[in-house]
This record gives structure tokens, sequence and C-alpha cells, in this order.
């Protein structure tokens, strides 16, 4: 559970990509002599995304690899900022976002799965876990999803931080014609 | 289980496509600077459609995405029909399918997994739900599969479908050379 | 387990494609206006099969689809001949295929996943289904592997075919250097 | 639990690719008349293997296939040899390769999930077998891991590796800031 107090606070989620938008896989072959890297997403997680967009929670996506499958589903799910930086070096760009948008660790969450993300997980207003996170992620996590990332981890997080902000209803309602009982 | 007075009143099978032909995922990548975009379906769910040909149901796939993957699979099983409208519109897709149909709701049975689904699964005669719906979806549903989307699903809706109106026999009977006992 | 006396009289491992060397998925995208399709083939299966070149047991691939997939993959692994005939159609082909080489039914072990592969599997001596077949399917099956096409099945029933003819220690000894104990 | 006594002894960390590095999955296409073969790879495995570069650990990989997209994968992850020779003759590669490097067996770790692994699983001084290797594997192994090939058994190998040898606080200490408690 997310507390209500917390929720309404976060003006800003962030999301690592690798294990968290994605099954933690790359697919790579070679292609007339081009490297070609594929990435599995969820299509639940982005529609998840989308509900997102009627609130007042923005998104981010911030990655310690760089890859042009990332920038191709985040382009198509709207995501206005994709931050690829080193693997050692994510507290850094998170710091420098959050300094440009005049906000505050409290206003942010962030899902992880990976050591990576452990600093600004230890910073972050609501640090999440996926549940296929390692171990010492998942000790900084306040909440740690049920299902994991590639498979509707980030659709769960979003249905979370809305439902606690007592949003939900509302963000369903285009879909549902009315809200749902 | 899916009632025989419902079953037999059916003449459309609509089939939501992400997450129900398929597992959900889409994989992505950069071909010679191009995005390609690879879907994952099922080939017991192909046999299954197939046994459909027979009788006088019609399939229509309604999806929320445009893909070329979901048109080359369509056109490969001779789906006649494919809607690819936005996310927010099966509704009235769906309606005006009916309308040049001269069917009815009461002749449609709709197979989903996610609020995109949800209005039109509030009004066909046989809603069903896949087994990795979503929880406002499976409540929707008279019927929900045993089976994900992408991994067998829709051969079990056939079946289920099928064996309903007592159809399944002869259906497979080109398979087996004789019905099987 | 295989009887003995079954796997002793056999001359051909006769194996369905999809479902049964795959896990039923078939991945489907358009490069550059072309229709790519990709099949995910498991490597101990591979090995598998290997380790039957030693032995009187030949092995053909009886498909029900035409695939790119399954010739590369084929080809690989020195399968020398690939049937690949419409889906109703399995039964005269191999029929044919038995009396070309001169052997009789009582000669062919088969393994299938679904309808197409029905009327095979009631006549030939060894009939196998995967762990993933339909219902109708295993009914018919003398053996069901415990693991799943795709997944290490062909495997199994290339061990379990050695092992019953008593050929498996003899077989895994190039890799092994001494009979494993 | 791998001895604290056999980890120290450690120089080398072979790592056979299929199964191991990867689910056993091969994924294979036509795309312009060229056969293109993906894998699939693991990024929690790759983090993992980053951690031993500021060990006195060195990685080989030793491959019974050939295939680019192990290339591919070997140099992003900077592993500097990858032996890529026949499935019968993986020995005779690892036995060059240390008298290469002026290294005993007792010096190498080993990781194999088929056949083709097990001479060098006998001889090497901590051999170790994935979740999902076959059982003539894991008899050989003083170590299997809980996790599958391809989902993170590389990872945890690397893990238990650093942990026996009281090195892995130090190796995760420039993700974490500081050691984690």
């Amino acid at each position: 559970m997310v507390s209500s107090n917390v929720a309404r606070r976060i003006r800003l989620l962030g999301l690592d990509v690798d294990g968290v938008l994605t099954d933690n896989s790359i697919v790579i072959g070679l292609v007339e002599g081009v490297r070609v890297e594929f990435k599995r997403f969820d299509i639940q997680d982005g529609l998840g995304l989308g509900l997102l967009r009627g609130s007042s929670i923005d998104v981010v996506w911030v990655s310690g690899r760089e890859s042009a499958a990332t920038m191709l589903r985040a382009s198509e799910l709207r995501i206005r900022e994709v931050l690829q930086v080193p693997a050692i070096g994510k507290l850094e760009a998170v710091e420098a976002l959050l300094a440009r948008r005049g906000l505050g660790w409290e206003h942010m969450a962030f899902v992880g799965d990976d050591l990576a993300d452990a600093e600004v997980l230890q910073r972050v207003g609501l640090p999440i876990a996926v549940a296929n996170a390692v171990e010492e992620i998942k000790r900084l996590a306040a909440f740690v999803t049920t299902r994991p990332g590639g498979h509707g981890a980030v659709r769960e997080v979003v249905e979370a931080l809305l439902k606690a902000r007592g949003e939900w209803e509302r963000a369903i309602a285009p879909y549902t014609g009315s809200p749902v009982a």
C-alpha cells in the first residue's frame, strides 16, 4: 500500500527502464552487419502511463543504458523526458532534473530493480521496487510490486498511486463511460 | 462455462489483439534507422480460429493500436475485418460494424483484457475476459479463460463456444478423420 | 516411460514443429516492407537431436505451416527431411514417406501437440504428446512429456527413447569422456 | 553455498553461453534472404559481470556454437576472451587457455548447463550448474544456482563468488555511495 499523504505529494514518477518497463531481457542480433537490439515492453503498462496524463504527475524514464528501442517506446507513449546516463550516474542526473523543474526529492517517486537505482531510491519521497528487484533494492523500497517488470509492474504502480490520491475513478472514466462501481 | 442459449445466438466473435491474441508484449527495435515492431502470436489460437470457418460465427479483430504485425497475422488467418481504432473509440467502431452487418449486440461475443475494452464488454451478449485481464474487465465478463492471452486463450474461447453450441465434434472431424470419442 | 520393446522397433522419429520444437509462438513483423517471421528454438533440444545421429533412428520434421525459420533450424541440425504440408494433410505425407523408406507405422514415433497431428498419432507405433498438447492429442499418446515444446520436450523424448533402447550411455560418451556413472 | 577457501583461489570464471547467459532459446528468421539469429540476454547478469571488473577474477565465455549475437553482447560487456569451439571440444580449448595464462584447473570456476560442459566441469576447481541444467551436469556441480540461465543465474554466481571471498560490499560500493548495511 502507498500512503495517501506520501502519494498526494508526488509530482514526478521516475522509472528505470530495463527490469522495470521490460523483463530485463535484451534481444540482440546482427542484421546486415549492423547490431540490432530489441526490447520487450508491456501494453498494459502503456495504458497505465496514459492514465497519468490527466493527473498532475509527470513521468520521466531514467536508464543506465542507451537504447534506440527505449527512445522509440518513450516517444509513442509521449514521455517527454528520457535520461540515458551511465549506470553510476543516475543520482546526479536526477538531482539536476529536480533542480531544473524546481522540485524536491519528496515530490518524486522512483521505480527501480537493480544497484544502479540504489542512490536515487535512498533519496526520493516514494521509493518503489519491482517484484524482480535484487535484494539490496527491495530493502530500500517503501512499496514492492507484486508483478514483475515488463509484465505489468508499472501499471500496478500507476494504479496504486492514483488510488492513494483518490484519483483512480476519474482517471479511468474515459474508458468506462461512467465510473465503474 | 458458456451457456448454450447465449452461445447459439452468437454470429460474430470480436477479439481485442494485444493481451488477447498476444501476451501483451511488443518487441521494438531500430533496423536500418526504421522502427520495427514484432508481436508474438500463438499457433494453437490460429488453428482454433480456423475451426470457426465452417461455423456461422464470423471473426473480427478490434485493436486500440495500429500495427503492421497485426495485419500480417490477420491476413494469414484469413480474418476478413480488422478494426484498428483509437483506444477510446472501440464502442463506436463496433456499433458501426454491427449496424453495417445488420446484427444486434446480443449476436456478439467479445474477448478483452484492458480498460479500452470495457464499453464494448458492457454491451455484448457474451462478454469474455482473458486470464491476464485487469480486474475492471474480469468483473464485466460472463466467462474468464483459464489460459492467458497469447498462450491459448483464444483457442479456449473457440472451444467453449463450439462446445456450448454442440458443434465441436463436427468442427474437428476434418483433423481426426472420424469424430474423436 | 517408454517400453523397451516399442522403443527398439523405432527407426524414424517424426516431430511436429510448432508447439513441439517451439513454444507455439510465432513472432511477426514488417522489415522494410517485407513480412519477417521468427521462431524460438531450444538449444538443449538441438544437442538431443545430435545424440540420435549415432543411433539407427532417423529424424524427420513434419510441419503444417511453411516457414523459412523452420528450414534454417533444420539445416543447422542436419535434419535431412522436412515435410511442410497443409495442416490437414500430414497423414498422407507421412504415409508416402514411410512407403518411400520401406518402413511400417510400427517403426515410427511421432511427437505432436495439436489436432493436425491426430491422424498420424493414431497410427504410429509410438505416439507422443508434449506437455502443452491439447486434450484430444494427449488422449492419443502413449507418452506425454513433462517439459513443454520449445523448452526441452524433444530432448526429453530423445532421452526416453535412447534409455528405453539401452543406448543412452553410449550416446553421451563423446561428451563425458567416459560413461557417466 | 560456495566455500571461502575454494572461492579465494578462483582467478578465472568460465561461462557457457546458451542456457547460462541465455534461456537456451535461439530466435531465428530470414531477413532479406539472410539468416538472422537473435539471443536474449539478461541485464542483471550484465551488471553482475561488471562487478567482477574491480576484482582479480577475469571472465571468459566458452560457447559450443558460433553466434554473432554472442560476440555483440560480449563486446558490450567488455569480455576480453570468447571461445567459440565445437561442442565436443571445450576441454581442449579451456586447457589451452589455462596454459596460455599460466593458470591451473583449481583457479577456474565454470558454469554450464549441458553435456558439452561435462568434461570441463569434471576438472575445474569450482564446477557450477544453472537451475535449468540437465541432470548429468547438476550431478557434477558443487553449486547449483536457484535462478535459471538468462534470468539472473550469472548474477547469482557472481554474488556467491564475491560474498564467499568477502569482496561483495566493496564491489557494490560505487552503486550505493556507501556500503549497504
